[in-house]
């Protein structure tokens, strides 16, 4: 059994989200809390500008749940940039204690799923989980400098410049917010995949994994969720994703969107769409929250998946092992 | 209130741990599962040496609990190297789910803390939470190649070669096993420290502040404890952080000890003592866990520290964001 289930029901009271240009001129536009038109943010280096928005999405998440930061109890965060240094540069501009996590471009769920976790059990009254990423920071931390101007390869995404943050809390019998009923933490999967530039292929087998763990541990199908939101497979991640699923007997394919798939409006640079701590970070918290929020949808199960690569394991020669963490956000109905 | 009980004793049932050969010379030498007379251990890179002894580390706790894979539920573990790869690889090697966690040398107690909280709230029966560091491996992230031979200045400390894992369990009204009653999760918190060889004088503040705000949140005085172990800040930060809570008039000299301070026999290269997530990963669960299981000490404070810098943020003109957090493990009398 790898799904624990919060019988106590923590809330989702309010999210915090900041979007880049590129990013905002998607669906997520209309949605997020703040549109940036430069993506410097007003700092001088990307990764300054990266914990900006980090520290944005925090603070916002605690303004439109009407509180302040002497409410908190606990921020949970993470990030893609080595020694995750925008959550924990972030971190230091609030009072309140901080819970470092890494899952890669699963941090949304990881610590969405830490928090209500802590909430559930009495612990915290109010914690705040959070998690961005920058195109810029992670392209030269893990890739190569911009200024080569480096030709992309098709099967690659585009980091997404934003975060998002999420206030969860104990409301007692209030049932006017969404609440987080459970979570399954991943396995670590490796399909031997050693292409860096295809993140999706990668992070299929271990989104596959949890699906497949958490259907089973809660007796459910894929239909009874409204939506299966997935976190930046991309467009080839997803079809690789619905193939897998499909062998196993499960069908997604009519309720299931990946964050990444759609956080971009039109295909270009971006090839197989978004990716990055901030993609699902972005999507979740803006756009698919919304549609939560206004009751179109009532129960989603959120899946953010990560590549926990680094260029030291690929210049060893490793492949990449991935892994997928999933959280049920409810309506009480 | 920062600090979290936990009622239902979540039990320590066994540790597993290894060290380097620097470090078998040492204090730990005789308490530790595998010493290692290579730091290689056998491998051709020094991280696959680290990612080794992680692995390592787990599953000897999980064997010296009398277990096997099949019976934990979660691993929580993190380490020092870019995107934690020794965690994620490690995770690789076991079928059961993963938790990434990041707070740099104060890694073991945060895993810990999160273990304890899990297994206390019943999401899981069993639960490994552990880290591991490499000297060589954090010289060449961190600092320089060792094959420069870079002086170290005088208030350096050295990185441990080693890991240390725990097993945490639901073990329900059984009292053979010290249990681990209430952690504190600490605030970032940064007094300007720039210099990246004095991380002691960059985490004392931290750990200060975790310390003062458990002993508040509990009504527990410093001599409460049999003994306040806290995690490398070597000889210079352990002066320091008498200093600190002598002045908010808090008397730690008469039963503290530190990780860093006396991990290694002679202070030579290591200056003030040993760091690295790996320090009070070994030094607790071997050598001050074995005075617990021998009743010679039955209330400990164990307070892991950690430098939340990377070698980007310090390139950036930025000073070191320190943490700390705190554990509580007693014996039941």
């Amino acid at each position: 059994m790898q799904t624990i289930f919060f019988n106590n029901k923590p809330k989702i009271v309010a999210t915090g989200t900041i979007a880049g240009p590129k990013e905002s001129a998607g669906v997520v536009g209309r949605y997020v809390d703040k549109t940036l038109t430069d993506d410097m943010y007003g700092e001088t280096t990307y990764e300054k500008a990266e914990c900006k928005m980090l520290s944005y999405a925090i603070a916002q998440a605690i303004q439109n749940a009407g509180l302040t930061e002497q409410d908190v109890d606990l921020l949970i965060s993470g990030d893609l940039l080595n020694q995750i240094i925008s959550a924990s540069f972030a971190a230091r501009d609030f009072d309140f204690p901080f819970l470092g996590v890494y899952g890669a471009c699963s941090t949304m769920a990881e610590s969405m799923a830490v928090g209500a976790a802590f909430v559930n059990a009495g612990y915290h009254k109010k914690v705040v989980a959070a998690t961005g990423s920058h195109f810029s920071s992670a392209e030269r931390q893990y890739r190569y400098p911009l200024e080569l101007g480096t030709t992309r390869p098709p099967q690659s995404q585009w980091t997404v410049t934003g975060a998002g943050g999420v206030l969860i809390a104990d409301m007692g019998a209030s049932n006017g917010y969404p609440a987080i009923t459970a979570a399954t933490f991943g396995r670590v999967v490796d399909y031997g995949i050693t292409d860096v530039n295809n993140m999706g292929a990668a992070m299929a087998p271990a989104c596959m994994d949890v699906l497949l763990n958490h259907l089973r541990d809660t007796g459910r199908k894929a239909r009874d969720y409204d939506l299966i939101v997935t976190g930046d497979l991309g467009a080839l991640g997803s079809r690789i994703l619905k193939d897998l699923t499909w062998e196993k007997g499960v069908d997604i394919q009519p309720n299931h969107v990946d964050c990444g798939e759609i956080v971009y409006n039109v295909i270009e640079d971006e090839f197989q769409g978004g990716s990055g701590a901030g993609c699902s970070a972005l999507v979740f918290n803006a756009y698919i929250m919304d549609k939560i929020k206004k009751r179109e949808l009532n129960r989603v199960l959120f899946v953010a998946t990560g590549a926990l690569l680094s260029t030291v394991s690929s210049g060893q020669g490793e492949s990449i092992p991935c892994i997928a963490h999933a959280v049920v956000i409810e309506n009480e109905v």
